[in-house]
């Protein structure tokens, strides 16, 4: 049904769509290649959101070139009106003669009417190349669209034993700066970074994306001038936090998640989020409803870095996707603090099992990427 | 000094070398090439003790073509009259020209009377080539040679957060059966396994070798009537463990290591090894004063089987070389059951480091070699 040059070129627009990854959130990330066989006269990607689709860049470069072509997108092209005219309508209005989509759009405002407007405007029109690696590109943007929930990433870091301070909670470069530079990039990959008041008592951390620690290769194709903070979250239950802490004095939006308004004076850029509660005590913040608040505010992909309790609280609610592990070449003994709490398992049978999806050295650190198998 | 030739017939010595793993303990593993520029004219290798070294097969196999011909050896040839005529001689003898050697013999035996042999013979020798491959041949007979202590492997199987069982101890099939299927590969290569009378107590293991486990690569090279099982250790200071547990009654040598003789009576099979006590009660078996008197043994290469304790307190002595380090892709919470026990750290700058030297997949379970970082 494909031809190797159709591979070639869907390829070619998943590489130019990941150029987008740090900037299109909300938006999904999207490539478009125009080629006559083998040869590209268009191609162009999403960047930002409020700026042309990947089509739209694709289509001006190819000009007249397009009537005729083969037009490669990632995910189907929009149908709607939103803040550009439909992408659909644009390829008709070339007259190119044939689209390739990797995947339908998962938006029910599109979803399938893109590709009926081709079709009804006599383009052929055929789907599912490169479905999967497609589908990777977009995995918070999907999963938002089809279920309301975001899709969340925990990421861990601890010794070789699973451990992450002393007992005495000393804990300082556990990994190595490599490390950190990937977290840096993960962070700015996502749509918020998600903690809880108790890290940001005990840490005092930024939880911001610093241009500076992206390294090379991520600088070079992302100006410190297009920066894009992800929103901060801070699971605030018990209105803990205040505005002294210092993530407050840094640049983007700040969410605190609280069961009750505190009466505090914040800055411009928090805002409070009064979420139900739960628990034993009726005073948590109940997580998954959280998550689905943040899926309607448009955050598609959650990167969470907090404590043992958060991430294990997540694990057993079942809200983990993705588990992104970073292990230091170190032994920290049976006394020094856990990874994870996951309390009252009394069977092999209810422990979370994972998918290993990647395993690699992060300089002297090894990262495991693990997907959570939803029971 | 050597040229592409020289490497590809030294890294095929190499690979010689390696057939022998199961087999050549408490001898090292030895490969040899002979060969005229890139014509091989002989090979051998070390299968067992008692039989003969790589040289000689070589040599048989080159007959009159050995005149004249450069003999690859992956370790220096041996110089005394042991169970078979030194090597070194039958090199002479048989008029090679050249002989490139990987490494100089550790053996205070050898050491250098080898090549000096050769040398004083007329034979040009030189040394090193692809020193690093054939000193990982047999990492456990150099450390013994040079030291007078064992290589110390110590195997851990965890969930990814550094658990082995839940808190009421439940752990049946923390890792998968290909995790399980490589550690009767490294089990087979060891001249000892070493564990406990805690985990014979708990668990009742067999400690052994099951050609039927060895994987069918292996079972190709490596028939059953040849299986040799390596000596099983037992550290047992309160003399707990009794001749009813199930070790006792497969085929193989047992050393019980205890701080005074027990009255029971045991298979002979069976050597109890009276060992200095130490400890705040004077009442735990030394550790290093076994190990090196199973070096004393012959001993070159000890595998370690255990729980938290006993690993915990070789790492803590400093008696490991080597991890080992399964782990499944769980995570069984905070409250399961540690990996390591290592006692009162309180600050990073004491905890274990190590070098990781592999990471790889074995099934859907991660497996991780690393190097202590010896302080």
């Amino acid at each position: 049904m494909f031809s190797s040059i159709d591979h070639a070129m869907m390829l070619r627009a998943i590489k130019l769509a990941k150029r987008g990854r740090f900037t299109t959130a909300p938006n999904p990330n999207v490539g478009c290649v125009i080629a006559h066989g083998e040869d590209i006269v268009g191609e162009g990607y999403h960047y930002q959101a409020g700026q042309p689709h990947a089509e739209v860049f694709a289509l001006r470069a190819a000009g007249e070139k397009a009537h005729g072509a083969t037009a490669y997108v990632t995910l189907e092209p929009c149908s709607h009106y939103g803040r550009t005219p439909p992408c659909a309508e644009a390829l008709v209005k070339a007259q190119v003669s044939r689209v390739v989509c990797a995947m339908v759009d998962p938006n029910p405002r599109v979803a399938g009417r893109g590709i009926k407007m081709l079709r009804d405007a006599g383009i052929e029109v055929q789907i599912g190349l490169l479905e999967a690696e497609s589908h990777q590109l977009n995995v918070g943007f999907i999963k938002r669209m089809k279920t309301g929930m975001p899709f969340v990433q925990l990421k861990l870091a601890a010794s070789l034993d699973g451990r992450t301070a002393l007992a005495n909670g000393e804990s300082k470069w556990i990994t190595g700066p490599d490390a950190r530079a990937d977290v840096q990039r993960f962070r700015a990959q996502a749509g918020a970074i998600l903690s809880t008041s108790a890290t940001v008592l005990a840490d005092d951390p930024s939880l911001n994306v610093r241009w500076s620690e992206l390294g090379e290769t991520v600088q070079n194709s992302y100006p410190e001038s297009s920066l894009r903070q992800p929103y901060r979250v801070v699971v605030d239950s018990q209105n803990r936090v205040t505005p002294e802490h210092r993530l407050f004095d840094l640049p983007g939006n700040i969410y605190l998640a609280r069961t009750s308004l505190g009466d505090e004076v914040w800055p411009e850029a928090v805002e409070q989020l009064v979420v139900p509660a739960v628990g034993d005590d009726n005073q948590q913040v109940d997580l998954e409803a959280l998550l689905r608040e943040l899926a309607g505010k448009d955050i598609n992909h959650i990167w969470v870095e907090a404590g043992a309790g958060l991430g294990g609280a997540l694990l057993s609610a079942g809200l983990v996707d993705e588990l992104i592990l970073y292990q230091a070449p170190k032994l920290m003994g049976s006394d020094s603090r856990g990874l994870v709490d996951l309390n009252g398992l009394t069977a092999m049978t209810q422990v979370p099992e994972l998918d290993i999806t990647d395993v690699r050295m992060v300089g002297p650190d090894i990262r495991i990427t693990a997907r959570i198998k939803q029971v």
